[in-house]
């Protein structure tokens, strides 16, 4: 694999964000070693919260999917850009203000959630997610509401989302439609932008220096930890090869080829004194 | 009004490119001074033709509203950005290609009329127009072929379409998100880019320079006609008005109010010797 543990990756970590498609799992297929990394965290206390640009499913819908992987996972960890989405908005307008949805179940029930009602007309807000049932009749509705004033939000902005046959538009692709006919550039929470990993840090209660973002994809998960000051940690086991890697230009502070290797990575800082409170550097390995 | 005819704005011309909605009728309401000036260009053998973006429709339905102004034109002297990209397809690839059409039965037409077979797999072209069915399992087939190797041309590149209640996404909002999931930028044939220009001069047998574009907009018709060498004569009976064009920046070879305006001044330069063959210079008029 020619990958390496690069420098002191993992010093003053005392809690993780964790990307989970390409990490945890690919698709439907749990990757190896996601058991057993959920146990060395739980042994050792370290907290964690799990982190997805995906705005169609639910953190009740992930927590069922680690529950069948042998996982228990409090839905409360697991952050969505839907629900991320819902939970800004919630910060700028109260319960009952009208909101025009554009996306799926997940973004729909984030934002009920949150006591926003959807409406076609006088909507204070446009938010965008992933809506693989989008029509020219949605984007033109939401062009005249954000022409109107109505605020423009989007989930994430993933261009394009892989499937076995090639890669269709993602989230982003829709906003930039939306940007183009408006001339009005969204707001997005999603990674890499730093709404995600704020709240993500809120939740962990840890400062970004202490805090670690594990993730596949470089200009997403990584890019978006760089700009704020956590710690960036690439496994290879979803879309980044060591070559895109290489290409990249980036630097992560830590490159593992899966989990496992991250994992007994994580336990020989641990038998080095890593711990919550100390968040001792670890040293380099080959 | 303001409005002045700017130096010899007809200096050497000796035909016309119009651009129909915003020059000669807004919506369904021809306006003023239509019938007089398509018989000034007959009387005076002043060769034009018409040319729109909008590629929803076939230069036959536009031949039909010219004849229900009072207004005789053969359909072969009205350009479509349809008609321009199935004519610019003909040239790449022979008839029976495949190819895949997003958009409305004007740009279907235009294809079908060249020969083109339209699939969903293994389609040579993806050919995107302004589609108010626009679908994300059209925009997603689109993608997928456009990442196998299918080329990817667009009719027109107008950001937004102007309605009652306010602008809504454009055949370029379509490209923009086809352009963000791909990453591939398509071949635009629409003004401002060249094709349509180049083909109306082929159809009028002149060259640029002896070629005016009349039109409404000064980043399609008029930003176009300067870049290729033609002059640009700008009425205000459309989206433009003299606070825009003064913020543009922009200067036509000529700013008429309207179309009776620019006919009277069409006269005077013919009654000071302007023909076909002749081309002389107009005088400057308030």
């Amino acid at each position: 694999m020619g990958t390496e543990f690069r420098g002191a990756g993992w010093a003053g970590v005392r809690g993780l964000i964790v990307d989970m498609d390409g990490v945890l799992w690919l698709g439907d297929r749990p990757l190896p070693g996601l058991a057993e990394f959920f146990a060395l965290l739980r042994k050792r206390e370290i907290p964690w919260i799990l982190a997805t640009n995906n705005s169609s499913k639910t953190p009740e819908s992930y927590a069922a999917k680690l529950s069948g992987f042998g996982v228990a996972a409090d839905p409360g960890r697991i952050l969505t850009s839907a629900g991320v989405a819902a939970e800004y908005l919630a910060r700028q307008s109260p319960p009952g203000t009208p909101v025009y949805p554009i996306g799926g179940e997940g973004l729909k029930k984030a934002l009920a959630e949150k006591g926003f009602v959807f409406s076609d007309r006088d909507s204070r807000w446009v938010v965008v997610g992933w809506d693989r049932e989008l029509t020219w009749d949605k984007l033109a509705l939401a062009s005249l509401l954000i022409h109107r004033g109505a605020g423009f939000l989007g989930t994430n902005p993933d261009l394009s989302y892989p499937t076995p046959e090639g890669p269709v538009p993602g989230c982003g692709a829709q906003l930039a439609a939306l940007e183009a006919a408006t001339g009005v550039s969204p707001v997005v929470v999603g990674k890499p932008e730093p709404e995600m990993f704020r709240q993500a840090l809120a939740l962990l209660g840890l400062p970004a220096a202490a805090t670690a973002v594990v993730g596949d994809r470089i200009e997403t998960d990584l890019a978006g930890a760089k700009r704020l000051g956590l710690k960036s940690i690439l496994v290879l086991s979803g879309v980044t090869t060591t070559r895109i890697l290489a290409e990249s230009g980036f630097a992560p502070d830590a490159v593992f080829p899966d989990l496992p290797e991250l994992s007994l990575s994580l336990e020989s800082v641990e038998a080095q004194g890593f711990s919550p409170a100390s968040g001792k550097p670890a040293s380099s390995r080959q």
